[in-house]
Parts: C-alpha cells; sequence; structure tokens
C-alpha cells in the first residue's frame, strides 16, 4: 500500500473551486491531495509582435511557488533576479499543452496567460497546474463567447494532465510529493478528452527504464487523465457542452 | 454614506484563517474585506552576516502581488528580473514595523522571515500584511517556545496597521481601492497593543494636509487598530497571553 | 547640548549655492552641515507612457551617494547591476514631494528630472535632497517661463524638508548622522510654505512613540522648515515672486 | 522521399572528430548532417556546495549556439543579461542524461562539466549535443583513470539520442531544420547501449498523437540510436571496452 | 629564439578558411598558431535607432570565448548574466577598426554585425579576430554588390591587426599565450593596407616603455601587418581587387 | 587660434583642491578647464580573492558620470543595471594606469579603490581622472606611510595623463568636447615623471594616421604632461619628496 493508503492506481482526491479571484477572466482554486495551486486566466486584447496581423490568439502561462509552498523556503526568484530553469521549463509546458486544445483563427488577435501559483506544493505541481488552467483558460473565453466577442468556442477537446512512476519496483499513478522523491522513474503525461496524447515525458535519471515500463505508465496515465477529465466537466458544467462541439459540426 | 455602505470610521469585515500552510512554522490566510493575503513564518536556524555572533534574532518580510491579483494584470517582477520600488518600500515596512515588538536577545541567533503574498487586492494590502503577519510570527514563535528552544517569549506587544485618508473631504478608516484611488491624502499607520505608533506614513501628493486633518487620522486610525488587535486576540487564542508578558515581569 | 553645539531646535548651517553644474536647465550645490548634495534639474521635451497626451507635465527624482560620501566606502549600485530598497525609497519620496507643489497642466508635456547626488553624507540626505532639488527644479522652470515656453508658473507653493528625531529623550531638530544613528524616533517632514504637511514620515524600530512625542516632533520640524524656506527664498531671489502668485491670481 | 534524398528510417552522415580542442580534459567536433556542435569536457576538483562531503562526483552541462548557427542571427544571451528558456530546458536535460550513466562514487568529488556549442544548427542540436558530449565525457573520464585518478571506470554504458517525428503523416527518423519545422509530433529520445529509456520527450502541440504513433516513434528512435551508437565506439576505439565493464565485474 | 622556435620578427602560421558557416554572409575560420576564431558577418536591412535617417550604414562586432578555448575553464558571461569589461572593450575595438575602412553611405542604411568567436585561444584572439572579420565583413559585402543592392564598393582599404611586445628584453611579433604573460610591454596595433594606423593601444603596466621602445614595436607591427594582408588577399582572390577601387576612382 | 583662445600646445588651467571629501583616506576635486571630477582613495586592509596571502597590495580603479554631467542628461548605469563598456573600458584604464608606478610588496595586503566621479564633463574625463586620482592615491598612501602601517613610500614614480588629437589637420594638446568630437585622431596618453609612457591608446577612426603624425601628438603629450606633473607637486607639498625616493635608494 502507499504512503497515504492509496491503490497504485488511485487519485488524490481533487477539488476545483471555480471564480477563485474576482478580478481575473477566469479562475480556479485547484487541489490535488496536498498540492494546491490558484490558476488565472487573463485576457488581453494584443498578440506577442512574432504574432501581430495573421488575426490568430496566443496562449501562454506562467508558473511560480510562493516561497513557502516547500518543506524549505525557496529564495524568490524575483529577488535572484531571474528565473530558475525548472520554471522556465514547467511554464513552457503549460503554454505548449494548453496551445494544443485552441483553434487561435477562431480565438482572435488575443492573448490569454494562465498564471498558475502553487499555494501549496506536494508533488504533481506542474500536472496540477495544467488540469487547473484547462478550466481556468474555459471559463475565460466562455466569457468572451458570451459577450459575442468570438462567434466560434476555439476549444477542440478536453485536456488534463497526471504524474506517473516507477516506485520501488511499482507503477504507480499520481505521485505525491514522498513518492517522487523515490521514484526511479518519472513521468508527466497530457492528454486529450479523446485520450490522444499531447505531451510525454519520461526520465530514468536514476534507473533506465525498459519498453514495457513505459506502456505501463502510459496506461496508468490514461486512467488518471480520463477521471481528472470527469471532474473538469463537473467543474464547467454547461460550459462543457461547448468544448468541441463547434470543431465537429465543422469537420461533419 | 461610502462607496460599500460602511460609516467613515467603520472597518472592512476581517477573518483570519490560522494553521493555512501546512510546511510554515506559521500560517495565516488574512481576509480585509476584499483584500486577501497568504502570510508564512519561516524560521531559519541563521541570521545575516551582519549579525552573525551578536546572539540576537532577526526578523525580516518579503512581499509579493499575484500577477491577477489587480483589476489589470500586472507582470511577474520575477519575469522583469527586479523588484519595483513599491515592493520594496514595503517589505521594508513591514520588517521594520515587525522588529519593533520583538526583543531579539529573547529569539537567539535565528530569522524570522514573513512571506506575505496578495492573492486578491483591494486596497490596503501593506496594512493587512502587518496585521496578518504579526500572527504569523507570533504562532512561529510559539512553536519555538513550546518546543523549549526559546525560554523567554520574545513579542513584547501586539501590532497591527490600518490605513485612513481624506476622500471628498472626509476622513475614513480603511480604504478600499476605490476610496485609495481618489484620497487627497493618504495615511499609514503601524500602532501597538499599548496605542503607541510604531510607523507613522502620511502622504498628500494631491493636496498638503494640516495639523487639524493629521490628528483625525491619527484618531481612526487607533480605532481601528484597537477592533483589529481584538481579532489577532481571538485567532491567537491562549498564546495571546505569552505576548508582552514576560516583558512585563522583567520591568516588575 | 548636541554633538556639534547646537539646540535642539537649531539648524545646522546651510547654504546654497545655483547654478552650479553649467549643462543642467537648474542647478544647486546644497550644503546642510557636512551633508553635501548637487541637486540638477533636466527638462526633457516629452512624458512617460503613461501620461502621453494629457497635456500635462511630470516630475521625478533619482537619487545616489557617491560610494565613499559616507565612513566606509559603499559598493556602486550600478556595479551591483541594481538599485538599492533605501535607494528607491528616497527618489520616490522626492518625486512625489516635488509633484504635491507642481500644477502639471500648466507645465505642459515635458518632464523634469530632478538628480540628487551626494557628494558627503552627515545624516539627512533625503531631506536635503528634497530643500535643493526644489531650488533647481524652481530655477529650471523660470529658465521656461522666462523663455516663453509656458505661460503660468507651474509652482503653487515653496517646498522644504527637515528630519526630526528622538534622542536620548530630547526632541531634536536636524540630526546629524551620530544623532540619527542613536535616535530611538526617527521623522522626516516635508512641509509647504503655507505651512501644510506633504509628507509625514515617523519610524519607531527602536521604541514606538507616544501621540505626545509625535506633536513636539512636528512642532520642531515645522520650525525648521520655515527658515528652510526663507534660505531658498534668498537663493532664488526675485523668481521667489512667482512662486504661488499665479494660483493666487486663479483663486482671487 | 525525404527533403534530402533520405529514406524515413536513415541517419544523416555523422562524423565525430576527437580532441578538437587541445585545453580540454576531452573534446570532439561532432557533425550530424549539417548540424555542428564543439562538446567539451571540463575536469574541475571540487563538487557543488549541495553534494560536498559525500564523496561523490558531479556531471553537468551548458548549452549555447554561436549567433549566426542559425539562418537568422539570434541576439546572444550574453548580451541580453539571460538564459532563454530554451537553453535552460536543453542544458537540464543534456546533464539529466549524461548522468544516467555515470556512477557518482566511482567518479570522486570532481565535476566534469560539458559544455556543448552549436557552431551551426539544422535541426537535432540537443540530440548532437548529447551524443557528441557523451563521447567528450568518455575521454575525460579515461584520462583520469589512466592517471590513476579513479581505480573503477564509472561509466556503465553507453548513451546517445536522437529526434524522430511525424512529418506528412510520416513516422521520421532524425530530423532536419525543414523537417522538424513541418513535424506536427516531435520527439526526442536517449537510450543507453542497454536499449533502455533515459528520456523520452514527445511533443503534439500542433496535433496530439496517439499510442500507435508513439510506438512507432520509439521503435524507429531505437534504431537510429543502435546506429549512433556504434559510431560512438569507432570514435572512441579501445577506451570503448572500458564502459560497462566494471559495472559488470561487479553485478557478477 | 622564442618558445615555438621563430624569430623575433616572424609571425605564427596563419589559414584562414572561408565560407565557414553556412547561413552567413560572410564567413572565416582563422587559425594564427594555436589561436582560432570563427567570424561570421550578418546584414540586417536596418541600422540602429540613432543613425535612422540618415542613408548611412552600420558596422558593430561581438566577441566571446568558448568556456574552454583556455587552459582553464572560463564562466560563460551568459551564465553570469553580464559581459565582462574585457569583451567589452574588444568588441568595441573590432567595431570601431572595422568602421575605419569603410564608407558608410556607399553602404545604405543597413548594419552587418561581425561575430567573433573564439575557438580556442593561445595569445592574440583580438588581434586575430579583427583580421579574420575583415575578410567574412568583405565578403557579405561582395555577396550585395553582386546582388546589385549597392553599387559603389564600400571598402575602402585592407585592414589587419597584430600584437606586439616586449619579452626579456626583446621586441617580438605576435605573441602567442606564454610570451604574453610574460611580456613587460604590450601593444596591438591595427593598420591598413595603405600602412596607416588605425588603433595603437600600448600598455606598460608591468614596466613604462621609452620612445625608442615604442617605435621598434610598431615597426615590427607593421610588417607583420603586411604579411598578413598579403593571406587576406589571397582568401578574398578576386574580391580583392575592389577594396578601395572606388575610392581611387573617386578621388581621381 | 582654438575655439577657447588656447594655443595648439597649450593645456587648458588646472585646479586641484586636496582634502575634498571628509571621510576619504585621500580626495581631491579637479578642474580641468569645465572638465570637473571628484578622484577619493579608499583604503580597505584586504585584497581580491586571486591576490590572497601574497603580501602584496592592489589598487583598482571606478569611473562614473553624473547624469547632467553633461549637455544632454544621462540614463544612470544603475538604472540600467549594467556598466557600458565605455566605462568599464575608462575604469580598466585607470586602475592600469596607476599600478604601473606601484611596488605592490612595499603596499602589503590591501586594497586602494580610486573612485572618479565626474561631476561636468567637458572632453578629457578619463585622462583628468588619471591625473586626479594618482593625487588622492598618494595623499592615502601618504597617511598609511605616516602612521607607520607602510615603512617603505611604494610609488615609484610621477603620474599624469592627457589627451592630443588632430582637428583639422592640426596637433592639439588637452582637446574640449567641442573639439574632441571633431577631431580625426584622437589619443589619450599617460607617462611617468621620467617621461616612459604607461598608456598610449590613439584611435583613427575617423581618418587613420601616419607615423609622422603620431610622433606629433606623442611629442605635444609630452609636454603636456610635464605641465600637470609640475601641478600635482605643487598639490602635494611635502609628499613629493617621498615619490620615487625609497626606490632610488634601493636601486643605488
Amino acid at each position: 500500500m502507499r504512503v497515504d493508503g492509496r491503490q497504485n492506481d488511485q487519485l488524490r482526491p481533487i477539488r476545483i473551486t471555480t471564480n477563485y479571484i474576482k478580478h481575473a477572466e477566469g479562475s480556479v482554486y485547484i487541489e490535488v491531495g496536498e498540492t494546491k495551486v490558484i490558476c488565472t486566466a487573463s485576457i488581453e486584447e494584443r498578440v506577442p509582435p512574432f504574432m501581430k496581423g495573421q488575426g490568430k490568439g496566443w496562449v501562454t502561462a506562467e508558473y511560480a511557488m510562493l516561497p513557502r509552498a516547500t518543506q524549505v523556503r525557496n529564495q524568490r526568484e524575483a529577488a535572484k533576479g531571474k528565473l530558475g530553469g525548472r520554471t522556465m521549463e514547467i511554464q513552457r509546458l503549460i503554454g505548449r499543452a494548453l496551445r494544443s486544445v485552441i483553434k487561435p483563427e477562431w480565438l482572435g488577435e488575443r492573448t490569454i496567460t494562465l498564471d498558475c501559483d502553487v499555494i501549496q506544493a506536494d508533488g504533481g505541481t506542474r500536472t496540477t497546474s495544467i488540469t487547473g488552467a484547462f478550466v481556468a483558460m474555459t471559463m475565460a473565453i466562455n466569457k468572451l463567447h458570451e459577450n459575442k466577442m468570438i462567434t466560434k468556442f476555439p476549444i477542440t477537446d478536453f485536456l488534463a494532465s497526471v504524474s506517473v512512476g516507477v516506485v520501488q519496483e511499482q507503477t504507480m499513478l499520481d505521485l505525491c510529493y514522498i513518492e517522487d522523491s523515490k521514484a526511479k522513474v518519472d513521468m508527466n503525461v497530457v492528454m486529450t478528452g479523446q485520450g490522444k496524447f499531447v505531451e510525454v515525458q519520461g526520465t530514468g535519471e536514476e534507473s533506465p527504464f525498459s519498453r514495457e515500463e513505459l506502456n505501463g505508465l502510459l496506461m496508468s496515465a490514461e486512467l488518471g487523465i480520463r477521471e481528472m477529465i470527469a471532474i473538469q466537466k463537473e467543474a464547467l458544467g454547461a460550459i462543457s457542452e461547448k468544448i468541441g462541439m463547434s470543431v465537429q459540426v465543422a469537420k461533419s
């Protein structure tokens, strides 16, 4: 049995609180076990220079942890004067993942920035950020849609993310911090509602892994992500039905 | 009547949730109206170089806002690569205020860092940070005391802070953002449980103010701070009784 | 008696040399005791982005100390690669203070930058900078006025600043460095020619202070500032008469 | 047929020149098609602070591109004053990959820094860097071994890396720049001589991918890496035989 | 005899490989003894802000060393977050030197950036960079000329550079690293094909030098530069004939 | 005749005020025409890491200009967050020049930092800085000598610096700003009391120069520096006699 009593293929309890920050166009407070993240979506009516004049939208993300989100206090990156490599890697991942389910032509020349701020960390902060940011982004885009600022709903599919790993020779789903620090293999998977991979990032720094192990990890991740998407749907309520619909209409 | 229906000398509703972040030695989530701040206290068993070998403790503070704590998204200072002047000014103020009620010899050679992270801003973020940080600091120091790492409780008095201002010719207590942006005079006051001033910072950039106006502002602030300290006492429960006691013993 | 033989309510000798730097539109070399500051006013025919198109002017300030202005050499902030919190706090204060006596509409869309460079420091560098910068600013604005680039003289009142403090239970005016380092309470006051407060910044980090003490400090500061303004008038000569005049005309 | 006439599962020509830089303990110039990278290995007799006193070695990597390695000149990161996110991501990947085949206890308390400087870029610069850096690291470690500074050869396996992708519905091995920019799915694989995965990083920002596609990509990568390791062996000559040997001895 | 067997007035072997980097408009790989530098010339169809609208071109240079170009590994300036004083000094020198033989009106409003990256250092990296950058610049400009983007060839003369020094009381030409580190006087000379000085930078930090020594050094440098220009001509082939010609036409 | 009525070989009026800053171990205010520089010498009882344990002293310099030292206000380097190339080049030059007349073994393990801050600039700020810094350094070292902290006076010779140039076909000494901006050739010369060169930095970016021109420039510089050294001697009074004396004793 796992350190917190879960089965190997069991997620931690997930709670998504929507409309958490009053100023943001979309916002959620997402808790996955003891990992807690505030995700806000901000809409700006302009795109970065490299995208100007193309009639397309842009989705980007920023990620940070409060200094005491962790066991030992971390120095602020603002005080250090620069973003660390881990932060940059994570925020690039979040942005890339979200863009994979967006039709930029339907969003129009505007930018959505997803801020993912980890309030408390207990493993899986990047995957939790993606799962929460997807909901915040959807809520912000829904506001554009309700205000008739866009006519086609530009989100083509659901999107969630989970970590999996090999810990003490076991394939485990949704690692908490203690498990993560003992894992020989560590993998983050981002997947769509259609069950397609958007990102697969597996690392065996401690111990290289075989094709069979890889397959087991991906299978476990897929099950976890399905559950997560069900929770996202609940949090989004009626908005859920808009996702992917226009795209299917367009296809048919 | 004020924009949110309050009397001129009425505080906004205050709520202090203690033990908000599991990893921190002390932590609170403080809400003053729609202004919401997470304050954590972190203890480290070392002091900055300029204090080494003196047998004294150090208290310092850091302050930040989440990018979307405000109506319009602010760029992260970590992304800009440096702290802004406003941030520095505020975190220097918080640290100075907290140190005024600490006996550093009784704290021993350790540092307490107060992180004040504004989740949602609606005026008074620096005063709310001080009021919340005092509670978080007290809880962390209480842990040291309970663990017998210190013998004398080194907090000599309560400490809270509030803003006051002159808005449309009226002296108002605890300005929300709308009031703050219309204020001709803007003042932040930090005061102890004994009713002594620790910081008085009044600015009349829009319109210089007279001695009478100053007196009215200080009187209003004093009343507000008394109420705030009552709420701090409730949040701290039995720990409250330790504050100032050893000092009185020492004096008598 | 004080360390340099002064009475408690006595200023140090003040000397203001105008037109000190040939390239600047306005410049003074101000000496308050052993504290010596060069203040230059530079006019640029543009305003910062956030003020464009409003037909208003902007006044801002920068502050620095030569590395060896102090007893022990300080590392240059340019070499460190960033401004310290103290510097930022001071230059924000100087800018705010000067703007309080400016009618931006009468200045037109131009920026006046006051550079305050401390050549030698002996306490009160920020208050000396404000007192000197007011004169340099007035001289630069007078040039605009003489050249008919502005028609109404946009300075509405005189402005000067002094420090006061409680040192060894005594209220003292215009602290020198030795006094400042022993002060229990330290306050900087900025006041107009009409005797109104523009900034009141009192700190009792060492020892909180009562309302009575505050009143004594403010009274002492007011007397000191009156004297300083008399010296500013002398330095400005005939230009003095322009200050506040147009405003009074407008009011009558 | 591919843009440069290759089969879908065909690598570009690979050339590894050893001892390319006279000052470095190990160095190679590696060319994979038109992608050209200088890899140097530098040995220092100390480890980073977080590893001191453990008797273990550390392997780390830095990555950069000459400004004109690319079609359009890139601004130097030294001139910008900070490393970009892509650079950080890549150098973290290279370091992690190399550490996966090192026994740090056998290396002793020393650091090996692999500098990978891209002279000319045509796709696959990070995978080429890993493949080249492995050879440079091996040569540097061999010098330690020959000089009797270490007794057990601490490299446990070969290691190489290649990119694969889905371009115009085809699974292709070792993408050149033109292919990479058209790829719907892009994956970098790092693998050991034993055929185990060290890193699998697949991205479908343009178009999410299925499990079948993933399997095809991994299979193609495996074939490519086997070929690459054969070329590494040739470049290393007799040193090749040391790799993994002591480990096998230890196991048996 | 010198450490590498040369005569005092003998250059090290020089090899210039043109078209070394496929993406650049002009590029050379220059070897002077064991000093090896890649020089690329990049053309951009715009000039810096301070030159806009004058119809003139701009030539500028950047200089860097790979971390392991030297005996001991140097930290990357990109990792430090700033350029060092030595780097800035050198790149300013290279840019200034190249501009001295350019007629900016004939180049048109475009910028040529010369990147000089030292792959391996053994003394004379700045002089080697100038000698190589001149060839790379000429090749890039020739492309503009061949493509009829400019009508007059804007290079008015050849340009090369060499170091000279006083080592163990001897005047030596083209110092290698060992000689350079023992030199009492160290001088870098940049000269045109007409034998005129563009830069003379002599330093006697170790031991001031007389007018006679200075004359000896300049004479030796002049001979070395003549030889270098002969090698540049060979590398440039037919393009050589364009240099200075239009100017002579204009003069006659 | 020159723009300010001087002969071609005539210096501007020079005034050196010693003991200008009370806190510094040595300080001068030097005026060369309208160029005005404050030079302070600070002694610290430690050397940089690369010199520890050798029993030798270190001399270094920093240079800056007040923002309004020039016709147009310059942005502060502290505000930009980095030193410019020109600043670095100049402070390296000043430090190198001063070290050329110091016997580091006689100075002991201490650092002398010369801060040269330009209050007002009118050409020749770097040469004026060197000439003034030499006097400030000498005064600081004299204090060490008088306090018996060193036994041998470690300054081996006088040192001063001047600019020369070719302006409108004329060789001119000590260029003011207007002349400098029109100069075809610009040269800075640093020379000892014995008439030996320490630095010769000539630039003909506008127009390469011949050996004859170079000779004329050097001759003019030599005459100017002789005059300057006479003025230094006057400013130093009796201290002058110590310079070079111990060295001569040692030699004889």
